[in-house]
C-alpha cells in the first residue's frame, strides 16, 4: 500500500529513512513531517525526506491517511492525546517504538473509533541520530514486527504491512508481549550489557580497547534519553534479562577450572556455533538468491 | 629490528599475518614457519608467509635469532620444553600469547640461560582462525603489550618492541600481573559475556536478532579450545571482572523505577559518551594526522 497522504512525526534518523525510502521507489505519497525544531524540517526538506514541514501536530496529520510515530516512546501517549481530535476518519495510526505493550494500550485509550492503529517495530536503525544520518536503504532486508491484538482492524493491519514491504521490510506478527519479552531479550538486555560492560572498566583497562571492545559495545553509543524511555517501558522484561544472564555468568564462573575443560569448551564452542548458524540465516535473508 | 632469521611457531591467522607483514616491507629475514599440519605449511608458503615449513620443532628453531610463540597459549609451555634444547645462545624467545604471568613463569623454568623471552601480546586478530585469513596489514595501528620484570634483558626487549614497531605497532610496557588483570577486564570478559548473551537466548528471541546482536557478540565467535585455554589460565581476574559486571548490571537494575529516571538517563549517557571518547582517541591513534 501507498498512502496518498503520510504523515512522519518526528523527522530523526527513522523517520527522514522512511521519507527516503519512498523517494527511492517514486512513491507518489505526500509526505509531510512534524518536528519541534524548525532547523530539523528545514534539513528534512533540503534531503528530500519530507514534502513539508509542520511544527504543530494539528496541521501536520490532518491529511493524513496514513500517520507514524517516529518520536522517542516516552512522547507517545502525548502525542496521540494531541492527534485524536484532529484524524481524519478511516486514517491508520502506526509507530516504529522499540516496545509495544504500552503504546497499544494507549492508543486504544486514546485514539477515536473511527481510527485503526497498528503496532509495528522497523528493527533497523543505528547508535546515531537524527535525519542528517537517513538513508533511503536503512531498512532494506530488515526485519518489521506487527504487534496486531483481536481489536485490530485486519484491513489496516494488512495496508500498515505492505507500506513496510514496500520500502523492503520482511514482517513478523507476535502479540504485543511477545515482542516485549523477545525484544527485551534480544535487544533491550544486550544493550544494557554494553553499557553495563563500559561503565566497570577502569581506565587503565579501557586504554587498551581494541576493536573488538568498540564492537561489542556499539550498540551502547546511543542516546540516553531515548534509552531510558525504552528501558523503564520495559523494566519487567529487562529485569528477567538481567536476572538470566547472570545466571549464564555464574554457570560459566563455576566451569572456570581445570577439571570442567572439557565443558568449558564445549560451552564457548556452543555459543559460537549457534551465532555462526545465526549470521549464515541473517545473510541468507538479506540476500536471497 | 629485523633478524636475520625468524622462526614461527604455528603458522594460523596471527603467525601468517606476522610473515606477510614482514615481506610487506620488504624484510630481508628468513623465515622459518613450525606447523602440525603439513597442509597449513603449504598454504603458508604458497602465499608467501614463510619462507620454509617445518614439522618438527628442533629444526624450525635451531638456526633462529627469533623465535615466536603463535600457537594456543596452553600448549606454550609444551613448546617451551620442546625446543629448550635447541636453541643457539643468544635467540630471543617471544610469543604473542593472550595471557601473560603464565608464560612469563614458563619460559623464566624451561628456557635455558643464554636464551632471552620477552613475554609480548599484540592486541590484534579476528574470530577467524587460519593462515588463509592472515593479512598482511593486521597488526598495522594496533596495540602491542609487552610484559618485561626485573629479569628481562634489556636488549632482548628492545629488540622484540622494535620488532613488533617494524610492522607498523604501537607498543605499551606493563608487568605481566598488570597485563593479565586489564585485559582479563577488557577483553577476557567481554568475550565471556558476549558467549553468556548467546547461550542464554531462547530461539524464538534469537529469531529476531538484527546487526546490534550480531556485532556486540562478534568477539564470541572464535574456537572454543583455544578461548578455553586463555579462560582457564585468567580464571582468577575473568572471576573479579564477571562479579564486577554483575555489580554494575545491579546498580542498573536498581535504576529501572520511573522515580530513578534521570539517573537511569545520565547512567546511560556517561557509558555512551565514554564510549564516544575511546573510539575518538582510537581513530587518532590509527590516524595521528
Amino acid at each position: 500500500m501507498q498512502p496518498a497522504t503520510l504523515s512522519i512525526l518526528g523527522v530523526g534518523l527513522l523517520g527522514g529513512s522512511i521519507g527516503l525510502a519512498l523517494r527511492a521507489i517514486s512513491s507518489p505519497c505526500k509526505i509531510m513531517g512534524y518536528g519541534h525544531r524548525s532547523s530539523t524540517l528545514r534539513l528534512a526538506l533540503e534531503v528530500g525526506a519530507i514534502d513539508q514541514g509542520y511544527e504543530d501536530l494539528a496541521s501536520a496529520v490532518r491529511e493524513s491517511e496514513l500517520i507514524i510515530l517516529c518520536t522517542p516512546v516516552g512522547v507517545f501517549s502525548q502525542i496521540l492525546g494531541h492527534i485524536a481530535p484532529h484524524l481524519k476518519s478511516g486514517a491508520i495510526v502506526a509507530d516504529v517504538g522499540s516496545t509495544k505493550q504500552t503504546v497499544v494500550a494507549q492508543a486504544a485509550r486514546l485514539l477515536p473509533k473511527h481510527v485503526h492503529f497498528v503496532g509495528s517495530h522497523p528493527m533497523a536503525g543505528s547508535e546515531k541520530r537524527g535525519v542528517e544520518f537517513a538513508r533511503a536503504d536503512l531498512f532494506q532486508g530488515a526485519l518489521c514486527l506487527t504487534t496486531p491484538t483481536p481489536a485490530t482492524d485486519a484491513k489496516a493491519l494488512e495496508a500498515v504491512e505492505s507500506f513496510w514491504q514496500s520500502i523492503g521490510m520482511r514482517i513478523k506478527r507476535l502479540t504485543p508481549q511477545q515482542h516485549d519479552q523477545w525484544v527485551g531479550e534480544i535487544s533491550h538486555l544486550p544493550h544494557a550489557v554494553a553499557a553495563a560492560l563500559i561503565e566497570m572498566q577502569r581506565d587503565d583497562a579501557l586504554a587498551l580497547a581494541g576493536k573488538g571492545f568498540l564492537d561489542a559495545t556499539r550498540i551502547a553509543g546511543g542516546d540516553g534519553a531515548l534509552w531510558r524511555d525504552i528501558f523503564l517501558d520495559n523494566r519487567d522484561n529487562l529485569r528477567s534479562g538481567i536476572a538470566r544472564l547472570k545466571s549464564a555468568l555464574d554457570r560459566l564462573d563455576a566451569m572456570l577450572a581445570p577439571e570442567h575443560a572439557d565443558a568449558l569448551r564445549d560451552w564457548l564452542n556452543a555459543s559460537s556455533l549457534r551465532r555462526e548458524k545465526l549470521l549464515q540465516q541473517k545473510l541468507k535473508e538479506l540476500n536471497p538468491d
